[in-house]
C-alpha cells in the first residue's frame, strides 16, 4: 500500500483540496517526463490497458462495456454523450439538483436537442419517484442524465434506484460520474448505466488532458449517425480506438501516461473500495474538526457523500472568504469556493493524494487564519 | 540560445519526427512536475502569459487579437471556431489541397453550417485566385477556411495573398496554422486573418493538450449567440479568460505549465526566426541525405515548406513501409505515414527539439535499414 504522503516525496506545492486538478503522487507526475508518439507501440498498449482498467473498475465485463477516452475536461466527455448518442427526434430528461446539472440541461439546450428538466432542491438527492413518474407523464423521453455525485454539494444521488427506474421505463441511462467514479463502488450493469462519464483528475488522480466515458456496447452500437459534432462523435471515437488502439486526433500523451501509472496505484490502494476508504478517513477528520471549529454543513449528514463537502459560511461579519481563501493559499491549502444559487458557502475536496494528516494541517491553518481574522464562531482556545 | 539536444539531457525516448506530439526539451517536461490548483494565482498569471505571448507571436497587438486557450486536440480548436464563430445563415468556403482542408470539410457538415468546397490537387497550393472567383460566384459565402501548411504533404499555401483577396470581399479569414504556427513568421493582421488556430504540441514544442485560437477582437465580439456549442463556445470561453483568468472547465494544467516554458524557450532561441531557422537547417539536411539516398519528395522544391516532408515510397518490391517503420523505431526513429489519397509516400518532421545532427542520425538509421531491406534505390556504399 503506497502512502498518502510521504513528506520525503512531497514537492513544496500546494495542497490541492479541491474537485480537481488535485494533488497527484510524485511517480504520477514522473510518469509525463517521456516523449511518446501517438502511434507507438508502447503508448498504444498504455491507452488498451487504461480502457481495459476503467472497465474493470466499473466491475463490468468488455464484452458488455466499452470505455471511450475523449481529449477535453470532463465537461467535453458529457458534452461528447450528448451531442453523438441521442437521436434526431429523441429528448432527454435532466435531473438537477445543482450546478453540474444545470450546465447540462445549457448544454443540452445548446446543441438544439429536445429537454425535460427534472429540478431538486440543491440539499435534496435526485427522488427516483419522481423520475418514474416523469417518465411516465412523457413518452418522448428516450435518455436520462443524473449527476452520481453532484459536486455543488457533495450530495450522493441514488444511482441504483434511479437506475431501477430508468430501466424499468426502457430509457437510457447517462451518468456524470466526474467527481466520485474511482473512490466509490460503482457497478455499471447493476445500476443500468448506458454512459458513465468522469475524467483524469478526480478520483483516480491523474493530472487533467481528457475525459472517460464508460458505454454500454448495445446501446453505443446503435448510434451510428446521430453525432452532431466530429470531434465529439464518441461512436467514431470508439472505432478509432478499437480499429488500431489510437486516437482520431491527438491524444493528450502525457496525461495518458500519468493517468496509467495513477490507475496502477489505484490498484495498489485497494482499487475503488481502498481509495474510498482512505477518502472516507479524510472526510471524517474533516467534518470532525470543522464542526469542533463550529463550521456548519450544508448537507444533512445522511446526504453527504464523502468526495466533497461544502461548508456555510461562518455566520460573522469578520468572515471575509476572498481573503480566508488567500491566507489559506498562502499556508499552502487550496480550498474550493461555492457555487450554490442560495447559501454563500465553500468546499473542502477529500480526494487526491492527500492523507488525514493533511486535513489535520488543513484544520490547523484553517484554525490560524479564523483567528487571524477574528471570527468570533471559533472554539475557544482554551477548550484544545 | 540553448542547444536543441545535449546528450546530457536526452532521456532514453526515441526523437519524433512527427508532426506532433513532437520530442520536446527535458525543461518543457520538468515543468509538469507541479500540482497547481487552477484557480492559482501563479497559475492565473501563466495562462495571461501564454496569451499574451501567442498574441505577439502573431506579430498583433492586444487591443487588435486576443488569444483564447482551448481543450483538447488541435482538431476540437478548429470545431470550435466553426461551432461558434459562423451566424446561422452563414456558409463557409473551405480551399482543400490535403486531408486537413478535407477534415474541415468533414467538420462543418456534421455541424449542419453550409459549405462550399474549393478543391485543389495535393502538390497543388491554393490559388488565391481560384479563390477570388469562388467568393465573386456565390456572395452567400462568409467565411473562408484554408490551411497554413497543409501538413497532408507539406506544402505550404500562400497566405497573405489569400488574406488580402478574402480580406477584398469582406469576409471571415480562417486559418489552420496548425503545424507551423511558432516557427514560420506570421503577421496576423498582415495577412488579414480573422481566426488562426494551432496547438501546444505543434512549433511551439509543448506537449499536447489543448489548441489556441489567436482571434480579431472586432470579428470575435459579433459572434454572441451563435455557439452550437457550450464546451466549443469560443466567445464564452474569451469572456471567462479576460473577467478572471480562468478557464470555464477544469483546464490541462500540466499542459499548460509545460507550454509555458516552451514559450520562453521559443524566445530564448530567438523566436520564429530563430526556430524557422533551426527547422529549415534539418530540413536541408534531411533533403539532401534523402536525395543522395534516392528518395524522390512529392511536392516540387518550390512548394515546400520546412514543417514536414512527405517523401514517395522507393520504386523497389523490397520496401515495406511497415517494416520500414517499424525497424527505424526500433532504432530510436520515429517516423509518420502519409496521408495522401493518390501517392504511396511516408512523411518525415522536422519540427520539435531536433537538431540538425538529429537529422543526420535519423539519416544513417534509414541507410542501414535499407540496406538491410535489400532496397536497390540506395546510394552504392562506396560512394560514401
Amino acid at each position: 500500500m503506497p502512502q498518502a504522503n510521504d513528506s520525503a516525496s512531497r514537492t513544496a506545492d500546494k495542497l490541492l483540496f479541491t474537485p480537481g486538478p488535485i494533488t497527484t503522487s510524485p511517480t504520477v507526475k514522473q510518469a509525463m517526463l517521456r516523449d511518446v508518439g501517438s502511434r507507438d507501440t508502447e503508448f498504444i498498449e498504455a491507452v488498451r490497458d487504461i480502457r481495459r482498467r476503467l472497465v474493470a473498475l466499473g466491475q463490468a465485463g468488455e464484452d458488455e462495456y466499452t470505455c471511450i477516452l475523449m481529449q477535453g475536461s470532463g465537461t467535453c466527455g458529457l458534452e461528447s454523450v450528448l451531442a453523438s448518442t441521442i437521436p434526431p427526434g429523441g429528448k432527454i430528461l435532466v435531473a438537477v439538483n445543482g450546478a453540474y446539472g444545470r450546465r447540462v440541461v445549457t448544454m443540452t439546450q445548446m446543441l438544439g436537442i429536445a429537454l425535460e428538466v427534472l429540478e431538486f432542491a440543491e440539499d435534496q438527492p435526485v427522488d427516483p419517484a419522481a423520475v418514474a413518474d416523469k417518465l411516465a407523464d412523457d413518452p418522448a423521453i428516450t435518455h436520462v442524465c443524473v449527476a452520481h455525485c453532484e459536486t455543488t454539494t457533495g450530495i450522493m444521488n441514488p444511482l441504483k434506484a434511479i437506475g431501477e427506474v430508468v430501466a424499468a421505463a426502457d430509457k437510457v441511462f447517462f451518468v456524470d460520474a466526474m467527481s466520485c467514479f474511482g473512490a466509490v463502488e460503482t457497478n455499471l450493469a447493476g445500476c443500468h448505466v448506458d454512459y458513465l462519464v468522469s475524467s483524469a483528475n478526480k478520483c483516480i488522480e491523474g493530472v487533467p488532458g481528457f475525459s472517460f466515458i464508460i458505454a454500454k456496447l448495445d446501446t453505443l452500437k446503435k448510434t451510428a449517425g446521430w453525432a452532431r459534432s466530429l470531434t465529439m462523435d464518441l461512436l467514431a471515437q470508439y472505432e478509432g480506438l478499437e480499429k488500431n488502439g489510437q486516437f482520431r486526433f491527438t491524444p493528450p500523451t502525457s496525461s495518458l501516461l500519468a493517468f496509467h501509472q495513477a490507475l496502477l496505484e489505484l490498484e495498489a490502494e485497494g482499487g475503488a473500495a481502498g481509495r474510498g476508504k482512505r477518502y472516507r478517513e479524510n472526510f471524517r477528520v474533516l467534518i470532525e474538526g470543522m464542526t469542533e471549529m463550529h463550521f456548519r454543513p450544508y448537507l444533512k449528514p445522511e446526504h453527504m457523500g464523502y468526495i466533497i463537502t461544502t461548508f456555510h459560511y461562518p455566520d460573522d461579519a469578520n468572515f471575509d472568504f476572498e481573503k480566508f481563501y488567500r491566507r489559506l493559499s498562502d499556508r499552502g491549502f487550496v480550498i474550493y469556493p461555492g457555487k450554490l444559487t442560495q447559501a454563500a458557502c465553500f468546499r473542502i475536496g477529500n480526494i487526491g493524494r492527500i492523507s488525514p494528516d493533511d486535513v489535520r494541517a488543513l484544520l490547523g491553518a484553517i484554525k490560524d487564519t479564523m483567528h487571524e481574522m477574528n471570527v468570533a464562531t471559533l472554539t475557544n482556545d482554551s477548550t484544545q
